[in-house]
């Protein structure tokens, strides 16, 4: 691609380093900022670069957060002894919108994956292994994606925690509310159907 | 979508206001920015902030430039008496990879569109039209998307300019290179068959 002017060149170049954004999409954003308010893109570029500048992680969970500790672990009415473990932000969001979590985050910033070059030491384990061993938690429930990698990362966890006298579970894997079985793939209907649970679980309150 | 932090939430909201990009996607590509170097948040936003404050149209075409006079039109090996009329920049960078064209162009910044607001006099026709009463052009080629705007364009542009003496010609519809016919659609390959070449054409040079 050949532009008449460098200053869109090098606007084009920064914006087609974001995932999935090419150079003919990053052309037709910038192309777009220009024919808004000079403003808007001040406005952009100011609130990229202040999250980035003072962006903090929550030092007990490593969540996003603007302050030390995040509102979830500053909360005193959730259950401290519970913790779920989960791979970024997105993910305690999700379980967030669901409202049927009262305990806490571990957020790891990752999963173990050889193939991307990030090992252990990059994510946030030894922290975790060491809340457990302090002795202060009572269960850890793993809520990774069911990916080779998220499978990996839980049981290199596991491993480290597993002498510990605390619960360890993972969030079910079945089909999905609303889904017919015939269209389930076969791995996720076997989990299914051999980790059933008793009837009278489902329409009674826990 | 709550956030955790009003940092994040404002970055995904200035982010989101990009076209084609969702509150989701705005979060993918701010959590990228996070995982990166600062500095390339840096370099995005100084990339963003010099294009929108520095950036310069040329006086003779309207296409953008970081000189007073861009470079297509500063030139003169090129033929300054046969101008294309053409959208925006893409269409530019479109034409000059073909290679075929050694005329100079005139940018319209958009096309005629009641719906979106977009009347004539929000482009820049009224240069085109001053250019053709000089005396100084000898052909306008119409390279317009064929949409309902473009049409309406080039007919407002058209009746304004009829009585001057020069060539007003349209760029080619028809059949892709390499299409099938069975699969093209009947306007196209009608117009095709109307706008029918001498064979001889085809493959001699000019």
């Amino acid at each position: 691609m050949e532009f008449s002017s460098k200053l869109i060149e090098k606007a084009v170049n920064e914006m087609s380093q974001l995932p999935g954004i090419g150079k003919r999409t990053a052309l037709r954003l910038v192309l777009h900022l220009l024919k808004q308010p000079k403003e808007q893109t001040g406005f952009l570029s100011q609130a990229l670069l202040n999250m980035r500048e003072d962006i903090k992680f929550c030092e007990n969970c490593h969540n996003i957060s603007d302050t030390k500790v995040c509102e979830i672990c500053a909360n005193s009415v959730r259950n401290h002894q519970t913790i779920c473990v989960v791979e970024d932000i997105r993910d305690v969001m999700a379980i967030e919108n669901t409202g049927q979590y009262k305990g806490i985050y571990h957020v790891l910033g990752g999963k173990i994956s050889p193939i991307e070059g990030v090992g252990p030491s990059q994510l946030n384990i030894s922290s975790l292994v060491e809340k457990v061993k302090s002795g202060k938690v009572v269960e850890i429930i793993f809520a990774l994606s069911s990916t080779m990698e998220g499978d990996t990362t839980n049981f290199y966890i596991y491993k480290q925690i597993a002498e510990s006298e605390i619960i360890i579970s993972t969030i079910a894997r079945g089909i999905s509310v609303g889904d017919e079985l015939e269209y389930a793939d076969e791995i996720t209907l076997g989990r299914s159907i051999l980790h059933r649970v008793p009837f009278e679980k489902t329409f009674k309150n826990n």
